[in-house]
């Protein structure tokens, strides 16, 4: 989602919407800080370090889109929910994958766990570290509600938000699931790979905040509808232009090194279409799997990989189905009664997923 | 909290809330049996594995004691989310403890370990059991919201208990945070031992399902007040007792083993009193502390403490204050205005608490 980076220096609008949302925000966690210092000061840290409140970003957008019914103050205030939600995935994925780092610093269980070990506590930091970040984000899921349900929203305005609020977070949850179960069973499908991509980044990321949104504002199924179609299209193109960045290197935009993918082993529609290509030549199909397992790649692998897939004709095939996508979810607005600066905005965006940046 | 285990066999009404409790915790599970089939399949084990359904009855009397306001159905489907929240601090619990069994079973980190080792799958089956049971514990707490939002309940019976089911969650987990720093620190105070037992049992357990069964049939602050008292006492006084069955063992009630707790070096406030009446005796300070490592402890210790904790005069303590516990418990239930059937049945389950059993 490193394209969204500077969606907020675009438009005053979101600008206006981010710093609204980053009050609420310190507010919600301020007012809580005394009840687990520890854990809060963790929670704080991740929220502080920034992060680029998409999700938020994008159920702002769906309610603007659906005519945006005030109270406006009620609606931030629960937006907040989306990126505490976010929270609690960041620092379970990270305890999940061992991550180290998150954001430029440790992550929550590392900094935990190196608190332990300076401290010369009793038994194993790991294991303290780890079960201090499931505590941390469990803390994060269960805010998340309660800044959604206590945020002051009109009881039908609630209720009807509950519906894609209760999809989203059963979806991020699954999305988990479906990418460790892929991983673990040497999935190569690319059923599969947009399966994940579908759950993970369309769903959780852009459908489900835009259903949210509109479902705040009270919008009628033909708007929703169409705003789902959007967020699933441009949520699946931006997962694709992420796994594409992961591969060939985004340092322009995010600084990601090129191959950082290929050296964590992930299972993209990438490289399904690839290892599909390269049916019927085995040492294409070794070269793809030597990225596919556990281990180690060499900077020599990631550069012949990378041509491989140029080759393959499996980054045409990816940059044609992003072009597709980002056409057809355009087109679903078009068909609908939507806010003009909500469509203008959306259309921006999913402008960026097709942006080569390569 | 093994003292409860009857609790239904003795009142017909204890009953009936149990079976309509069992039957909305089951469809609220199958509802959702086909989202994520792996992770919802290891929750519904857990769930149809038993378990006492202590947090939901004591919310039950919590709604009773304030006179009950229907609609009934309703009010049961709000209280699978207790069950649910349980379920969360259970699995995720059984990760940080790295313990393999849990009623009877393998623990939901073991069991999808299990898997991963028999399907021969990729990479390492510890990694994978402990992350897929991070996320079960985080769908159960999901669903926990989903199952009191979606209960059916009039908006202002939602809004009412969400004081107490906020404080609920968060408390569960400060509980379990306390509990991890007090075995990382080598904690060994009185005031230690007691915060944590306040907040994981007479909390969680008791206090908050109480008063957020009142709070759903809108009891004044009164009969609130009292209720929390009465949650407060019996917490702690059930916790107690519970300790001192975790040393002496209960084979008559529950089967559990003389000496568990000492084999696991739990920090409760027996222990607390023990060694401060250990003060100036090295040797027993020194036999004391060898639970409270993290070593194995042999039979021979075993029997050698639990003839210490009597001679220091430390079981007599703690029985002494449960019966004091009960006996203040009891009478914060005296002072307000409840119905008779509630109060009957929460000085019965008051009385268990004080009731030895060994």
């Amino acid at each position: 989602m490193s394209l969204l980076t500077s969606v907020d220096a675009r438009t005053s609008q979101v600008d206006d919407f981010r710093v609204l949302l980053d009050e609420a925000l310190h507010d919600f966690v301020r007012a809580r800080q005394d009840l687990a210092p520890e854990l809060t000061a963790e929670l704080r840290g991740l929220i502080l370090a920034g992060g680029k409140r998409i999700r938020p970003t994008f159920a702002w957008w769906g309610w603007r889109a659906a005519g945006g019914a005030p109270p406006v103050d009620a609606v931030v205030r629960a937006l907040v929910a989306l990126e505490l939600l976010q929270c609690c995935a960041l620092v379970h994925d990270d305890v999940m994958d061992r991550s180290v780092t998150r954001r430029g610093k440790p992550s929550v269980h590392e900094s935990f766990a190196a608190r332990h070990r300076r401290e010369r506590w009793a038994g194993s930091a790991r294991q303290y570290g780890d079960s201090a970040a499931v505590l941390v984000g469990d803390l994060a899921l269960a805010w998340a509600d309660d800044a959604l349900v206590t945020a002051g929203l009109p009881a039908d305005a609630l209720m009807r938000a509950w519906g894609p609020w209760q999809a989203m977070r059963t979806e991020m949850i699954m999305g988990q699931h479906l990418d460790l179960l892929g991983v673990a069973r040497r999935e190569e499908s690319l059923e599969a790979a947009v399966r994940v991509a579908a759950l993970k980044t369309a769903a959780y990321t852009v459908e489900r905040p835009l259903h949210l949104g509109a479902a705040l504002a009270g919008a009628d199924d033909d708007v929703v509808d169409a705003l789902r179609a959007y967020g699933h299209d441009i949520g699946v193109a931006f997962q694709l232009r992420d796994d594409l960045m992961g591969v060939f290197g985004d340092s322009a935009l995010t600084g990601k090194p090129v191959g950082e993918d290929l050296r964590e082993g992930k299972r993209t529609p990438l490289m399904s279409i690839a290892l599909s290509r390269a049916q019927g030549d085995p040492a294409a199909q070794r070269l793809l799997r030597r990225c596919l397992g556990s281990g180690s790649v060499s900077e020599r692998t990631v550069a012949d990989v990378c041509e491989l897939l140029v080759e393959l004709g499996a980054v045409a095939a990816v940059e044609k189905h992003i072009e597709m996508l980002a056409a057809s979810g355009v087109a679903a607005l078009e068909r609908t009664d939507i806010d003009d600066d909500a469509r203008r905005e959306l259309v921006r965006l999913a402008g960026r997923a097709v942006k080569r940046t390569t």
